[in-house]
This record gives structure tokens, sequence and C-alpha cells, in this order.
């Protein structure tokens, strides 16, 4: 049986975020501060901290944080409007940061309402997002917990991008399921493919497995498809940054393709996320808006320029896995399989139009 | 109409061989000298320089620079089996190399037994070497002929490693036919994948398309399957480094996965090779020895390592194409299609078993 390390990426210290700067992963592992919501959102847009679950803890704490400044400048709780529309406007295909900052958001206009006192609503906003953030861990063991059991007793996992405790509050999705799996004694090994151009893969992903002795391998992202023509992969596990109402996945740039390939080749396809990145009110895959990052991501590997100057690229930061791809969505609260608007609809019995 | 500058890769300078450092592009334009067979031998082996077609010729140069070091040195010419397998054993899958070493090795044979004089043996050699640069080249310039038609008047086509000049003796096969399209005016936009490890898309097409003046893009290697589903592209043309007598190809890593995310898109696939790399001994993909190599090249991007210390890599160089996947194979002869062991036999009027 594996014994997980159960690595954390924040810790609120007195009513300063620190966080990993997930930038200087693999070879520096460096705690930052960040004292004030422009920091936060700043450290969010950089991409110093990613991951669509951590980017909503995140963006919660960081509207604690920033009501904290309004209330210790004496200033109208009216500015958390700035404060909220600041974070807000880091990154826009997540759904996890709308989710959280708009729970914020009502918390503290509950608070307001009720005629609390300054001092009390900044504490309440730090115990809010502090329940933001464990209800996000206590939801990836369940995760685990669901999809462990979708594993073979021994084999080899694709999986893509990160979703381990680096983009969650920790434990992770798609990689908690491995984790799960790992302290259940499974006999897992897990291919990683690099995940480019930022590398979530190789630097973060690979970092976390070494971390926690999980055996895996590196590959290039162009490697998945030879791998599973070979028969070396027996179940893809990804996680996801949106999910429509009709069961579509807006994943990290890739997961596309390999849900293509895994349907060629008849292997499983999972995706595995909290029930806040589901957003009903957005019917398809095609609706979800897709963040387009600086052409210079592309045209540098490893902080060198590898393409030449003239070059231009194109910097798609997610892609659009339609639900027939997909063979289950696995969620803390149970299966969506077959993945479909019916069953999604079903799931969290959806009323509206 | 666009104006080709025809780039060459390579140059003869008496009997020593000039290169292009394909290592070091795009940043660096660099020629080494290659005065032994021994360095020429390392070039290919390091990468120094790569692509099928080219270190075919570059292996055919190799082999008459050996000789003459073996003539210069007053010694015995059946040195020049040391020569031929040294060259032959620097890379396993590309069989351009073989076959133009096999043709070298018979050359000398027939010159030994015809009785002829030491320094006319070299100086025939390096014209037989001269004979298959150029045979490389007027081959490319008709699979740009032939291969042009397929291209739309106006479109996107997306590539992948490099197949121009820098992977031939000049001009190109699969990038060939976009120089062919560009000159004959064409409205022809390039989708160039970066194709790690190696990064022959970012750091040697783009190069080479900037350097012609050919509208491109470059992408990550994970984007390919996105463009096709938002219906960005409308051909892939690659290259080969070996093709079955059933037409099964293999090419750089990455090239099925683009054959299987082509198929899902109705989208044309098309591999450009000169009959030189055509196997006919071997039947099928599954037979192709695929190369492994070092883990390093997986672990590092841009000269930086990107993984951790102790993850181990997978890093298969090429991968199998079934040819089921291929729209056709446009060779200096003409077309192949459907492909399939019956066409490609009654191509090659072959009448082995």
């Amino acid at each position: 049986m594996g014994k997980v390390k159960d690595l954390r990426p924040i810790k609120l210290q007195e009513r300063k975020l620190l966080a990993i700067n997930q930038l200087l992963l693999p070879k520096e592992l460096k705690w930052e501060t960040l004292e004030t919501y422009q920091q936060v959102a700043k450290a969010i847009k950089d991409m110093v901290v990613r991951g669509a679950p951590l980017i909503g803890v995140v963006g919660a704490y960081g509207f604690a944080i920033g009501v904290n400044q309004i209330v210790s400048q004496n200033q109208d709780l009216s500015k958390a409007e700035e404060v909220y529309n600041t974070l807000k406007n880091t990154r826009p295909t997540a759904v996890n940061l709308f989710w959280a900052l708009d729970r914020m958001w009502n918390k503290l206009q509950k608070l307001i309402n009720n005629g609390v006192e300054k001092e009390t609503i900044v504490e309440t906003l730090f115990k809010e997002a502090k329940k933001i953030e464990m209800e996000d861990y206590h939801a990836n063991r369940n995760i685990g917990g669901y999809g462990e059991v979708f594993l073979p007793e021994k084999g080899n996992i694709l999986t893509h991008c990160n979703t381990g405790a680096l983009a969650t509050s920790g434990w992770g999705t798609a990689l908690g399921i491995i984790r799960t799996a790992f302290e259940n004694g499974k006999d897992i090994k897990v291919f990683v493919d690099e995940t480019r151009p930022y590398l979530q893969g190789a630097r973060l992903t690979a970092w976390e497995l070494e971390y926690e002795g999980i055996p895996h391998y590196l590959i290039t992202d162009n490697s998945a498809g030879f791998l599973m023509k070979k028969g070396m992969v027996d179940a893809v596990v990804v996680g996801a940054d949106r999910i429509t109402r009709n069961g579509d996945v807006a994943n990290k740039i890739g997961t596309y393709t390999l849900s293509v390939l895994a349907k060629e080749h008849n292997i499983p396809f999972y995706v595995a996320a909290p029930t806040s990145t589901f957003d009903l009110k957005t019917l398809k895959g095609e609706d979800i808006p897709i963040e387009e990052r600086p052409q210079e991501e592309v045209k540098t590997c490893g902080g060198k320029q590898i393409a030449p100057d003239g070059t231009q690229a194109i910097n798609y930061s997610f892609d659009i896995t339609p639900s027939s791809n997909i063979t289950a969505i696995i969620t803390e609260r149970g299966i969506i399989s077959p993945v479909n608007r019916e069953n999604v609809e079903k799931f969290f019995e959806y009323k509206g139009g």
C-alpha cells in the first residue's frame, strides 16, 4: 500500500496567502507571499497559480484579502465590486473562479444586509474561503474514491496537464484518482504527457508523482497515439475547466486529441471534476470562451526562443471535448455515464431552460 | 506568384562535406566541415544533419570520404566495410540511408572488379554520391509537381516535423509540395506543429518558411485536433522515413496521431516520399525498427531541464501510420491511391514474395 504525502499548494498565514510559484517548478520550490488582492489577481493571470479548482480557492481568498484591505483603509464596502471584477477578469475559461467569487460576493452582501460589524465581515469571509478550500479538498477525496474503482488492479494510466494537489486545494481530481488508487495498493504506472506550452505535465505532474513516489513516465504530447496503438495505455483520466449542460468539456489544449485517440483504440476516457466545474447555464462546448494566451509561450521553451523571430504562433489554452468521446464524468457526488444532456440535467435535478 | 529561394543544406568542397548544423537553428546558421567518415557518422547520429533523404545523401558522401581516407592512407580497400558499417549503424529507422550505402557499396565492388585505378575509384564514388544528391533533388521537384495539384487554391495545410530543404538535398518532399504550390501562386498558409522533442517544426520548418516568405503559424503538437475541429485545416501533408510493402508509413513521432485526427475530421492526409523510401522487403509497419533516443531529449527543452531529476522518459523517435489512414502517397514517379499492398506492389511491379 502506497503512503501518500498529501502535498498542499497554498497556505493561509494570518491574512496573507502563501502559494507555491508554479512557474518555477520543478527546479525551484518557492513560496510567494500574496498580501493584496491585486497581487492575488496577478498571480492568477500570470499562472503563478493555475488549475481550475485552485484558482477558485485562490480567488476566494483574494476576495477576502481585498475586503480586508478596504476595511483596513476605512473605505466603503462598495469598493468590493472592484475587487470582484479584478479577480474575475484574470482568466476567462475555468468556471470555478466565477463560481467561487459569486459565492464570496453573495456572502458579503448577506453580511452587509444583516448589519454585521466590519471586522467580523472580514473574519467571516476568510472562514468562507476556508470552507471553499476544505470542500474542494473533501470533494477531491470523494472523486478519488469514486474514480479509483474504474482503474485496473495493474495498468498504465495516461493523464494530461496537471490535475493534482497543485491544481486544487490538495489531493487533486484526475491525479487524485491516481493517488487514491496508489494508496489502495493498485499497481499503477502513469504516463504523463508534458503538455506544451506551459509544460504542466513535465514540470508539475511529474514533480508531484516523483514527490509521492508514484511510478511514472514522461512522454511528449505527440507520443500518446503511438503508445495507445502499442497497447500500452489502459485508461485516460483528465480534469476539466468547465463542463456544459450537455456534458461537453473544456480542458487544457490537447485533451480533445487524446479523446479522439482513446475512442479510436477503445480505451476508456474519464473526466474527473468537482460539481463546481459545471456551468449549467451554458448548453454546449462551442459556447465556452477559449482563452488565447501570448504567442511567446509557444515560441519559447525552457525560457529559450525556439522559433524564428518573424514566426507567428497560435496559442489556444484550452479545447473542447464532446460528451460523446467521454466514458464517464466522475464528480464528488457520483458518476455521470453515459455523458449527455439528459443525464447531466438529471444528475443536477436541473429545471432551468 | 511566389519566388522560392531554393535553400540547400549541404555542399561539397573538394572532398570535404559542409553541412548546416541543424541543432543550432533557428538561432544560428552555422556550416560544419566534415572531413572524415567518422565525423560524418557522428553528424548523422547526433542529428547535426537529419531527415531521411538527407541522411541518405550524407551517408553516400560519407562513404566516398571514407574510401578517400583509405586510399590516401594506402590501406586496403577491404577496409571500406568498416566505413559502410559505421555509417549504417548511426540510425536504424530511415531506409534511405541503407539504400544509399548499398548503392555506394555495390558501385565500389563493381569498380574493384573492373580493376579500376584507386584514385579514379575515389573520383567515381564522389560522382555517384553527387548523382544520388541530384536524383533526390529532381525527385523532390517531381513530388512537388505531382502533389501540388492536391492542394486547394486557397487554404491551410498542416505539416509535421521538417521535410524541407533541410531534410533532403533541397526543395523538400512534403514541404516541397508546399514550395511548389507557393511558386505556382496558390494562396496557402501552413500550420507548423513544433514536433517535440527535437522541435524540427519550430526550429527548422518555421525557419525555412520564414526564409522563403511563405505564410505560416507555429502551433504546439497538441493543438492540431482542436484546429481541425474548428475547420481550420484543409489538408495534412507529411513525409516518411520508411514505407513498407503494404503502404504503412514510419515517420516522425506524432504522425500517427495526426492521421487519426485527419480521419476523424475527413481531412485528406498525404504522405510525400521518393521511391527510395520504400522498403518492399518489409511487409508491414509493425516490422520496422523504431528508434528510441536518449531520455534527456524529452526531459529538456530549449536546452533546459523541464522535468524532475528522478523522472524517467520514453522517447520513441518515430511511429507507424497504417495505410488505411493515408489518402495518397505522392512519389517522384506518381501517386499511389488508395494505399494498400496491391497498389504498392503494382506501382513497383513487385514480383518478390
